[in-house]
């Protein structure tokens, strides 16, 4: 029972990461020629051949999209992947979905899996550790394979290739100034690591609000929290050091968090406090009060994603390859709800 | 470039139903002969051969995993999701996902499409097409062909399997009695439609309590709701109709929608009208009041069902069959929180 040899079994096998059998067997002068001797020679001797499996499947059409997202809880990327199931079933193509769970080996790993003759081609959004090593061999190689990828949310400058984005710095700036209207004096962000290029993209839209009104923009206003697990604890400290009149959150789940930490604290909302959130899902709809948040217009995005996607296929499947990429961007509203001043 | 051809080809070419074809093939005493010969030969003339795929794969272990479940939306499948992830992966298993939507073809094309060797065992929960029809031909012939399958939360009884199940009946009953412990007489149920079988092992444990404290089961404290895109209307009907004075409800969405409709007719709640809701969600924790919950415990459900898979596929893969199926039992338990009296 012979089983088919994958970059997990190397990167086993030799003790090293998962990245460094993708970059050595890419030949990257990031890694030394030891390294990368070792990889290739277990890679010859194991018949190691993602190209050559690639290519051989390339002109056998599956009808299957393969979507990897980063997690499954946050609003956001599971109404992404409706839009992507709407558009795509309508097409005659199937979706599958892997999770990288915000990790580079998962992400490596699925992507593996999925590109081996299962799926036409990739929609995806990088995890949190991707964006943090800034390593997207895998990606690089995918691309280099010839087969259709199509990045939403959160891309990379690093990958040609086709991307939907969300209109980020634009709609922060937006949201700061609806803030700062309503009279805010002590704006604060509440974000997360900034590794995360769509976080940094909303946050450059706050300061450049902030900047505008002339104001200057205080770091004690700035409250990162981690992805997940966070702990009231966190928010407490940041009511405790930083006085603050208004709340832009980069996800709906920290606003919610924000909010409710405020009311323990006899905040009243909106009249001492004001909060904004971004991605308008069930959790702001039924929250006390209701948050005011920016769509995203999650299920657009999908569609766009999947129709671009399939657009790619189709078009390189009747030979005419087209050679420029794309980078549509979506364009986010804000939705009036009870927790700022209307 | 010839595709492979599949269930769903096949019943576009005749015109049937995906499940038609399934069965035909399968010389089901439910087809016309008719029928049966032209499916037949269709899958002859294009060399349509899952079983022989499937055992020429059998031996080839892929060391993934196939998922399928009804939505992504509701926060129970996803929690389970977790679980399954968590245990597959610390056994080095990768998870696929594939949502059904709730439709029957869509679970049938998505089995077909991860049961062509990319998987070692089937992980699943019903749609609600599926458990309407009560159709299984596509389970049956995934177990026929030695595919390991293990069915969690919404199983069927016709199909000897692994299955994951939640004490529904017992803990709808201790929910219900907990509601009459707080002294309410007119405790309503808000559920699916009964098609789905753990929405009525709840209601047979709702009916069980009532009785015991020997009080009439009326048919209009039951308020059948559909399962998305519930109105608001519905509910406002439903109070408009029968005076309701606690709420047990199969889940979590349906909880909170009817919480936000009392509130607006100015209902007190604890005070006028009681709620417990199934699955310990995000939206339970942050709703104004917190919801008083059923927790299903998914990811403890997600961590068995991936271990009875694996621990299945791994005795087969060295020669020791397990003839037996085994039925787990996870133990629900109720959290207190603001919208009951404790």
């Amino acid at each position: 029972m012979k089983q088919k040899i994958t970059l997990k079994h190397i990167a086993r096998e030799l003790e090293v990461s998962i990245s460094t059998v993708s970059k050595a067997l890419k030949n990257s002068d990031e890694i030394s020629d030891d390294t990368k001797e070792k990889v290739q020679a277990f890679a010859k001797l194991y018949n190691y051949k993602p190209n050559n499996i690639a290519v051989s499947l390339k002109n056998k059409r599956t009808k299957n999209i393969g979507v990897v997202i980063p997690d499954i809880v946050h609003h956001f990327f599971t109404t992404v992947f409706r839009g992507i199931e709407k558009y795509a079933n309508e097409q005659g193509y199937n979706v599958i979905i892997c999770v990288s769970d915000e990790s580079f080996d998962k992400e490596v790993i699925n992507m593996e899996m999925l590109n081996n003759g299962s799926i036409d081609g990739f929609i995806m959004s990088l995890s949190a550790e991707t964006q943090q090593k800034n390593d997207i061999t895998h990606l690089k190689q995918v691309v280099d394979q010839g087969t259709p990828l199509v990045l939403f949310d959160r891309v990379t400058d690093e990958l040609e290739c086709d991307k939907v984005i969300l209109n980020d710095q634009e709609i922060a700036y937006e949201a700061t100034k609806k803030l700062l209207k309503e009279g805010r004096k002590r704006i604060a962000l509440a974000t997360t690591e900034s590794y995360f290029n769509v976080s940094e993209k909303r946050a450059d839209g706050y300061r450049q609000a902030l900047n505008e009104y002339g104001m200057e923009v205080d770091n004690d206003l700035v409250l990162v929290l981690p992805y997940n697990d966070i702990q009231e604890s966190m928010i407490e400290d940041f009511y405790d050091r930083a006085k603050v009149d208004a709340i832009l959150s980069v996800n709906e789940i920290f606003a919610i968090q924000c909010i409710s930490v405020a009311k323990k604290r006899g905040m009243k909302i909106p009249e001492d406090i004001s909060f904004i959130g971004f991605t308008d899902g069930l959790l702001s709809r039924y929250s006390n009060p209701t948050l005011t948040v920016v769509a995203q217009h999650g299920v657009k995005m999908g569609e766009i994603a999947a129709k671009m996607l399939i657009d790619r296929v189709e078009s390189e499947a009747e030979g005419s390859i087209e050679d420029t990429y794309r980078t549509e961007i979506v364009q986010a509203t804000i939705l009036d709800r009870e927790s700022t001043i209307n």
